[in-house]
């Protein structure tokens, strides 16, 4: 829970021995507070040949309030903003001067269609990368490769990811770089993800690749209903499983803090603390072991009366051990609590109707289940196996309006970490470009945007909150 | 090119020294050598339940020449083995005894439709992955998670992943760890890739997930001729790019040794050491910079009378720099010799139908282009481009028979990383399951196998070349 490395290089010794030494200087990271304004400052805006998403980015930047200037790359950004009653600038690159004067950078790449075409990328990061500011945002945009019309242009689209994996790296200074791939016909659905990558929300996710896709192929998802931005899940009931301590009693803080009605699930030794988390958010609380059999039901049943729109599956536990010594007890209630517990669950809730058309599923995976882990092939079998429902029941939800995403934690400061070697702790902070592990509240909020009414067109993913770890597959 | 560390660890005094200071101990890897059985020791096979996949198991098993143990998981496999004339025998787990004895471990979960039908995953690598020798062989096989028919099976196929990448970490010794998810109706083009995973081939390929895939959903690819699994390229002419030094060196020698006809290519001030190159394999050597906007041409001229059946685009350079220092030149000439240079000669070699049906094209990616890099944005989206050129490509050449494939290498001992600082050497070396760079030739053997007769099956896809390298997206 507490980085004291972090603390002791931001005092003013610790600072200058820091950089005597030639230690790295994790930023304290600007995260989410509801008394100090969510956007402000410059947004610089670039763009490669023939941008598509202008419009849809002038009526975000009207909405959330902050000042742009165009980058030269981005020609016709001016007259447009100014059409759409916009302030807006050009950005003139000062060679030595002003640093930290830029509050984000957006690069519109949705019109690249060859690799020929890529200088402007260079242009713009060139010019304005030293004038980011801490905490800084990078948010490039482009087209879905698989649903580009030719390889040429597949190819192009699919290489902005090396770029924005390599601006994540190279930033440093609390600032996050994300990709965000807008499928044709889906530009009035960005604003709730645009939102959260360019807000101190998404303080601790960095060198994501996410896509904003509406109804290829298929009939239109129900409209999203109409929704405050200020309490975005009011009147919407959020069910949250592990809701007792660390990053379940955080989820629940964020999604109330939403508005949300929250009902925390835990197991019934952990009633106590359970109790307190949710009678603080005025919610409810559930004390269930999820893993036992008679659990869907139980769970189904409390909540059929008034339904629930929101299901967070954030239960887990950890068994860690080799193969060779871990039993077969050991192995099977990691899958079973992790893994076969979630889907007992969605289905006792899908089949009834409990979720609403229109729901939203986020379940819980980790970047071991991604990249693998020594000691953990029980949790990381449990938490891909995860990824996998999250790919394999999209499709299906679509239909109803409801999505279903996976968040994957990377180094978050919890008392299971607090637990952890000094020397396998210090790697686990450190090895990210963020130089620091995350808080609870960083994937709590993380699945607040996945929970949003305006986020319909993002399913079947998985979004990683750890930083840009150096670890992955 | 020299891992001191390696060696040294490898001496007597060394091991022992490093045993008590409790250092690494990087295994000597076996590697792939004419003069010695390529395949040789105990398979054990375990299996979940109704494995699909074990009469195609007993065809490859009889056909390399190894002997079969079977697992409690794999009770039919004592019967069917001994239906197809193999000497085979069951694994007894010996409580402390017999490490070393087993060569490999092949599991087949292609039946497992259900996370609640895990235990034998645990049960067979429970009890066998003590036994099994250094370098040893790990390979699950299992179903494409996206051809899956129902979400509950999607999701526990995908779930392996987790697994197998665990498997690999916590291995060690020198043991790799794979997953080969075969599609319904493809058992029988497995040959080719199982033998690659299983043999010294594959030394410094780990954590890789594969596919072999047939033609769901679309006409048969055109049947694949006979070949001899001793000199299977006989009769094939291959192109490498970059061909007169290192990677690019090691690409054409592999290939040759499989009977290929190598034709290399280099820029010109690179003729001498590409003439001696090819010249000891009894190849040809064209002298062309592939960035020219007229070399395109000139290949396809100069291969137009006999065709080419393998493409390997290898070339490639390195201008590092952060992005806010690098030149619009560095950036423009990484992207175009590295990406858009490719894109232009495959575009004359298939216009012109140089490249002939059943053709192989393999495109070197890098470690960068999937996780990006600090001070390579050039690099890594020009490689990141290569892994959307492969993906883009693959279902418009399937029809032709064509595959289309990328190997991304991560730390391979070349005079590149030779000049590397220290510190920085000695991190890329050991952050993988190996703690060593790869060598050349693990490249060269794993383009052999992706353009083998036999890997039909294989395309659209990226192999890391990297040891499981820590570092991932």
């Amino acid at each position: 829970m507490n980085d004291s490395y972090l603390k002791f290089v931001n005092s003013p010794f610790g600072g200058r021995l820091a950089r005597s030494l030639g230690l790295p200087k994790p930023e304290v990271l600007r995260r989410y507070r509801a008394d100090r304004p969510e956007f402000d400052g410059l947004i610089a805006i670039g763009a490669g040949r023939e941008p598509r998403l202008f419009d849809a980015l002038a009526g975000l930047i009207a909405s959330i309030g902050m000042t742009s200037v165009a980058h030269e790359s981005a020609g016709l950004w001016v007259p447009l903003a100014t059409r759409h009653g916009l302030m807006t600038g050009r950005f003139e690159p000062a060679e030595a001067g002003a640093p930290g004067k830029l509050a984000a950078l957006l690069f519109d790449a949705s019109g690249i269609d060859d690799s020929s075409q890529f200088q402007p990328l260079h242009g713009f990061f060139h010019d304005t990368l030293r004038s980011l500011g801490k905490c800084g945002r990078i948010v490039v945009l482009g087209r879905p490769p698989e649903a580009c019309a030719s390889p040429r242009q597949w190819t192009a689209q699919r290489a902005l990811e090396g770029l924005v994996r390599s601006l994540g790296k190279e930033a440093r200074r609390g600032i996050t770089a994300n990709l965000v791939y807008v499928e044709d016909g889906s530009e009035s659905a960005i604003d709730a993800t645009l939102r959260f990558f360019l807000s101190p929300r998404s303080a601790y996710v960095s060198g994501q690749v996410m896509r904003i896709a509406g109804s290829r192929n298929e009939a239109p998802p129900p409209p999203v209903p109409a929704f405050d931005w200020r309490q975005p899940l009011a009147g919407k009931r959020a069910l949250v499983t592990g809701a007792a301590r660390g990053i379940g009693a955080a989820i629940a803080s964020v999604l109330a803090a939403e508005g949300a009605h929250v009902i925390g699930v835990d197991i019934p030794s952990a009633r106590d603390a359970l109790d307190a988390t949710t009678r603080q958010l005025n919610g409810s609380a559930l004390a269930f072991d999820i893993a036992a059999p008679e659990a869907p039901a139980q769970i189904a049943a409390a909540l059929d009366e008034l339904g629930v729109d929101i299901v967070v599956h954030n239960a887990g536990i950890t068994k860690d051990k080799t193969i060779a010594r871990m039993t077969d007890a050991a192995w099977q209630s990691v899958i079973d609590i992790n893994l076969s517990a979630q889907e007992r669950i969605d289905d006792a809730l899908l089949a009834g109707g409990i979720l609403r058309d229109g729901g939203r599923i986020v379940a819980v995976s980790s970047i071991s289940g991604i990249a693998g882990n020594a000691g953990q092939t029980n949790y990381a079998t449990s938490k891909a196996g995860v990824i996998g429902r999250v790919e394999s029941m999209a499709p299906q939800l679509r239909a109803r309006g409801i999505t279903i995403n996976a968040v994957a934690p990377g180094f978050i400061e919890t008392q299971m970490t607090a637990k952890m070697p000094l020397a396998l702790r210090e790697a686990g902070r450190r090895m990210n470009s963020m130089s620091q592990g995350g808080q609870p509240v960083d994937v709590a909020q993380t699945i607040a945007w996945l929970a949003h009414p305006g986020s319909a067109g993002v399913t079947g993913q998985v979004v990683r909150v750890c930083g840009q770890s150096l670890i992955g597959a």
